[in-house]
């Protein structure tokens, strides 16, 4: 299976460059599955339910979230009818929506897209993502319930992405992380056969501060003193991703690749699926 | 000049690495400047007096440190019989050592070696980096007292590493950040000439999480329960970091390639510098 | 029932406060139920098997712990034969012993006695509290399955702990905070029946920082730079607590004073006990 | 001199509390310096020109403030025609008004009026505090410049308080911590002659969470989700603080008692100025 890993959608610059390029990278590339994380979609905090369907509609075939799930207050109610919107399993039991939804990938197979929220720095208090990511690739296990599966665990420290990989390695076709914006060059695939990176990096402008307007995080961080809005910054984005090719045998992965098109960082795409 | 920083040096495994390689890559790229940072060399906490001088033997031209300064406790004596060393200059006043060293870099040009602790996620307490930066620049100019100025910046957060990078844009040659132990993949001449990289990435064996042996990382995240100690991974290291080209005429980045060799991590070398 | 919670015991200056103290105090106000924290009582770190047994034999019916519980690793085995000491009820499922006791008062009532972990500004990750305290109490209400319910709600914060409170009201005895090692001076009675207090302080030698000796913790935090260990503090304790007598025919309170005996700190016990 | 502390005062039912009852305070009691805690006197949430005058007005000598002083935006600009407005001395250089104010008592003596913020568990990043206050009390020394000084040390941890009143202990008249919302029961005064309490307490509602309705409080700690705006409490206010009585001779404390007038905690005045 051909999985592509879109890290946070910033503002509006970061859907702007999804709707108009993922439709023809899907197509170009014949990808079977899109996972893309919208938690600053709308305006760098949240998603609506306007751009969950917008983000499906150019390809997705889930959108997970994580620390600003719930920014916008609508996602507390449209994710009970956004099937493959999907929130961080981790929080307290009875939070609306799923924290993994078994979807159809455009090839007809099944994937199972899971989100977790991380807990080193992070200042949500959220409960421990490991367990209950054990319990859910033990209730759906790869080949046998699922084609692939997707774990996009949200989080601020390196190492404990890094454990979430080696957790799942084996068990899981792919563990992306988000949630810095910045995209890491660690991707690999792990002993296991579970592809890997510590950040998909966001995809939004790349002249910011994370996606921000760097004008007032420069002034908040150097002075100390609140002066006005954190805005998304509007300049073309960079699509931030990591690509993924799974043997569909152990729907573990045989490559793994960096995808960064567009804007100011330096631009990559997969080899293998544009070699000839 | 051509400068080329590497990120955190991590255990024997960072240090052999370092030993074997550093002096073919300085001669091979006939490199002006080499920035290492040295705050896990020794067992993956601080660094001791005999490692420094193993750095500097080398081919390090400046060793900077960071949150892990005074793991060993040697350093805050041999630090002031160790002129290339560089902790971070924003301790408390009254700290041992210096925030900044002038050096005289290969090629006889004069080099401001500057290291800086964020704030954001990080235990320790430190005054405000950016005024302090902003002092050490201003009593230092670019071009005028120093060919070239080269800032590690160590913390945790990828935004506040931008804020410094913006902050400092323009005025110094190189901003790298470092204590992620993770590479990234946001390398880039900013608007005003500035090299910037969020993260060096570390020099240590990648098998492993941020350069600590991972069985033991995992049973602490995954359990809650501590059960040994932890130690630095042995495997072979992958030398990550930056390199940069400066325009002698202005000090600032003409060119901007990430490093990686050796190890697991795919690999990447400056082509600007070995493409004859 | 009479019920004296005693807060964190630090180190041999509080275990000998308990052992020379608490038999006489139980014994003069006919105490039936004695709670202690003895999270710090191995030298401020953590509690060994022999302490454990030492506060029981001084009158202790149960022992809760904190973010220190396995500071001393025996405690991670020996906690399974001590079926008085109880651990936070919120660590990763897994965790050795219990985070809840149902213990027979000196009287021959039943008490149930509950030890859960905040998670503002605390550096242990842990699961919701909040749900697990509702399971609890839900499994043994007051009342019908025990004549007492006893919660140590250890934290930083103390909005967190106001939220315990306010969370039990009316379904427990008392809401103890424990961790900060500073006795409030908010006890009451809440809305709904629940005795109350935000921290019910060290059982210790106030003239130092937190029960540990102050010259290095000035250092520490002055300098930024490590110097020593942390010690214990030695001088005579203040034992520090909070004293509930509740209504037989409801399990809730009908009376709240803090205890404050011996040491530096000003003098208080309990007046409706000792007004004959 | 006698000197009166208040904690943090609350929202409109603080402030109601202050307009109320301190000026027969000032009277019955003969106070001759009031330094009042107002980070929190507008709506919960920082100060407004009008609540500082108001707060002046009721007797205030000084008004200090802590993490929220730039709640209210127009604090950082009427602070610079608020003479007796006090915000911590620590933020970063340039930042509007002043960390100390050396104000005319009620019997013309000088009082040195300081606040700091410490740092650990504090979300703003500030400059160390402890060298800041050094200095401060260095250029006004107690006897020589000043026949009193305050110190509000406003923070989270109990730790770096003690530290605070240990640093000063012996220079300054008094340390109050404020923050936590919580008066505490370990006032005392320290060896070198510094009245001390870890937190003077809030002055606001106590039927609620630090001051806040507790619904939302509850709602958001207990479920993650938040589902309203925080509002400060309007029951009856519990004026909290401390009271010293210092010597003329040394300008150190002779006597030190807490205060707790009205509201639902138990209520304590100094009893050595009712003694009649
Ligand atoms: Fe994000
Ligand atoms: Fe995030
Ligand atoms: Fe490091
Ligand atoms: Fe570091
Ligand atoms: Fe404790
Ligand atoms: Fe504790
Ligand atoms: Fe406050
Ligand atoms: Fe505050």
């Amino acid at each position: 299976m051909r999985i592509l890993f879109i890290g946070d959608v910033v503002g509006q610059s970061g859907c702007n460059a999804i709707t108009a390029h993922l439709p023809e990278m899907i197509a170009d590339w014949r990808i079977d599955l899109v996972v893309v994380n919208g938690e600053n979609a709308a305006g760098g905090f949240g998603i609506t339910e306007a751009i969950y369907h917008e983000l499906i509609a150019a390809g997705a075939d889930a959108v997970t979230l994580g620390n600003h799930s719930w920014d916008k207050k609508e996602a507390l109610t449209f994710i009970e009818r956004a099937p493959r919107l999907v929130r961080p399993l981790n929080y307290i039991p009875g939070a609306p929506g799923r924290g993994s939804a078994l979807v159809e990938a455009k090839n007809g197979q099944r994937a199972l897209v899971i989100n977790a929220l991380g807990r080193l720095f992070m200042m949500d208090p959220v409960n421990d993502p490991f367990g209950l990511l054990d319990e859910e690739i033990s209730a759906c296990p790869l080949r046998k319930d699922a084609d692939a599966i997707v774990v996009d665990f949200h989080c601020e420290a390196s190492s404990e992405k890094l454990v979430a990989g080696y957790f799942c390695d084996g068990r899981v076709s792919l563990v992306a992380g988000t949630h810095t914006h910045t995209p890491t060059a660690d991707h690999r695939i792990l002993p296991g056969g579970t592809a890997y990176i510590t950040d998909a990096g966001m995809t939004g402008d790349y002249e910011s501060v994370i996606g921000i307007k760097k004008e007032e995080m420069l002034r908040r961080l150097t002075t100390g003193i609140p002066s006005g809005r954190f805005e998304a910054a509007d300049g073309t984005a960079t699509i931030c991703g990591i690509a993924v090719e799974t043997d569909d045998r152990t729907g573990l992965a045989l490559r793994v690749s960096p995808v960064r098109m567009g804007g100011i960082l330096e631009q990559i795409i997969p080899q293998f699926w544009t070699g000839t």
